[in-house]
């Protein structure tokens, strides 16, 4: 099998590489190191089944070029994986968000369609369905985003049934909840964790700290993908939200997991309001029944997910 | 009321702006000309209420520009128009639905967030439904339009919800029809007639004429349009199906009403299968319940409109 991971240097793209690789496939690597980190490739960048690609894919005049980099070989799948990670930077900047992952999912589904790849799979998220209540299903409807972030992503999803459409088999749209693990350039885990590396004494913390989230170690999510990947075998546009089965964990107390792990000693301040910023959805619950029924099933909670990256974390960035 | 309309040259856009300058409202209109043509606004460029400026909305680089541009001028509505109708275009060159359909709403939705506006329109299109089955509620799912042109006004509806997360009063979000009548600038009946003025004894038709599709007027459509900024007050994000009663007519019984009208001796020719184009609908029908249960109707049929537009357009055309 030969794999096309966009934004491979990234968080996921690197793990996902290197799941791969472990399984003596071969992987094609795009990444433009704008967000991706060339040390989170390192191993791989000395296997000789991996080949890397230094390539902008939100340059759409740049399309043409990549695809004759990509002439002749022959690629089974494509992980789209590049896009903005960094929700704040997209606030503050409108443009973020347009160009790291709605243009990189534009020219990702236009390789797509001019490749050998069957199958497409595309990283969502669960900003897509914005502040609609009650549990999350596929099929949820008005989908109407609130943050940039989470708009480009639903615009992003808009584009792949013109690939079904002009004959790609099978596209997967996967509903990412906050994903945490190594190595992280971002999240809450993350953020908390370097501002007590800077600061000991005190955490600072967006909103009031009822945000309630649903969290998943990469390494589960990782299994989900590769197991929808393996067991849907019918053509079309396929859909799933990925998650644990629990409600999440509060902001508050992940902050209290991280100073008791980091700096016991650290007082925690709260800001006011059930928003970290502009755009951020203060909870939300995955509906993971469809997983469910493809014989897939989480293995750590929220709570788990968290502890178990608050410990990778703070050694990664010790 | 100060009406701002993009794409003020085009079709549905010229209009509109005729409609609110005989309400005595005051419009500014935006065309590149790309699409739009001068002459379809030049009485509206002799009204006093009317401003017009030349800007290319699909040039996300020239945002900043155009907010100078409309310093100082208050805007109560934004009618966003500016889009690519040319649907045969976009599937030759997937980037012309990116640029003059996705980042001209990019654009106007910047544009909307810095200004006084407390209205947002989005013209959007029965092609975002792709092929779902049944009758099309604006709350039915999965969305997964298979042409770039619904793809990329799928992506646009998208980011609409951020400008309410900003403080917009209200977006609305109407999803059209085909709709027809001059200044047309495409469409089956424009085409059917242009290809019968240049060749009067034979009309090609893509497809096996099966195709079904619902038409309205484009007089009717701003009837609706304008009722339901009128009546709707509540905030928010607002979606609505406008279109006929009916459920559409074919594409042979279109073809026969306009060889009966031009061109009574032309052989009419069929093409194979169900669709004129990769990404082609063969066929749709809305539910307008919710347009109904606002207190607006349709008065033309799906013939009705299709003949008050074959003498329209013949004539235009003449």
């Amino acid at each position: 099998m030969v794999h096309l991971i966009t934004g491979v240097a990234g968080f996921i793209g690197s793990n996902l590489a290197e799941r791969l690789l472990d399984k003596s496939d071969i992987v094609i690597g795009i990444d433009n190191f704008h967000l991706g980190r060339k040390e989170n490739i390192s191993e791989q960048l000395n296997n000789p089944k991996f080949t890397f690609i230094e390539h902008d894919l939100s340059d759409i005049g740049q399309i043409d070029a990549l695809m004759t980099k990509l002439e002749n070989k022959k690629i089974d799948i494509i992980w789209h994986l590049a896009a903005n990670s960094d929700i704040q930077a997209g606030i503050e900047n409108n443009i973020v968000d347009l160009d790291l992952t709605f243009k990189t999912t534009f020219t990702a589904n236009e390789i797509c369609k001019s490749s050998s790849a069957n199958t497409f799979v595309f990283s969502s998220t669960s900003a897509i369905y914005g502040n609609l209540d009650g549990k999350l299903r596929e099929n949820s409807s008005p989908l109407n985003p609130i943050s940039n972030y989470g708009a480009m992503k639903l615009a992003s999803e808009a584009l792949l049934g013109t690939s079904i459409e002009q004959g790609l088999n099978r596209a997967f749209i996967f509903r990412f909840p906050n994903v945490v693990g190594v190595p992280a350039t971002h999240g809450v885990i993350y953020d908390f964790i370097n501002k007590l590396n800077h600061n000991s004494d005190i955490l600072h913390v967006l909103g009031d700290g009822s945000q309630r989230k649903c969290y998943m170690h990469s390494s589960e999510l990782i299994d989900a993908l590769l197991h929808c990947v393996e067991v849907v075998d019918q053509n079309g546009l396929h859909c799933f939200n990925v998650g644990p089965l629990d409600s999440g964990m509060t902001v508050k107390s992940i902050a209290k997991k991280v100073v008791a792990k980091v700096s016991p000693s650290a007082e925690i301040k709260f800001g006011d309001g059930n928003k970290g910023w502009i755009g951020d959805v203060p909870s939300f619950e995955f509906d993971i029944s469809k997983l469910q029924k493809h014989g897939w099933n989480p293995n750590l909670s929220s709570e788990e997910a968290v502890e178990k990256a608050i410990t990778e974390i703070s050694d990664f960035l010790s």
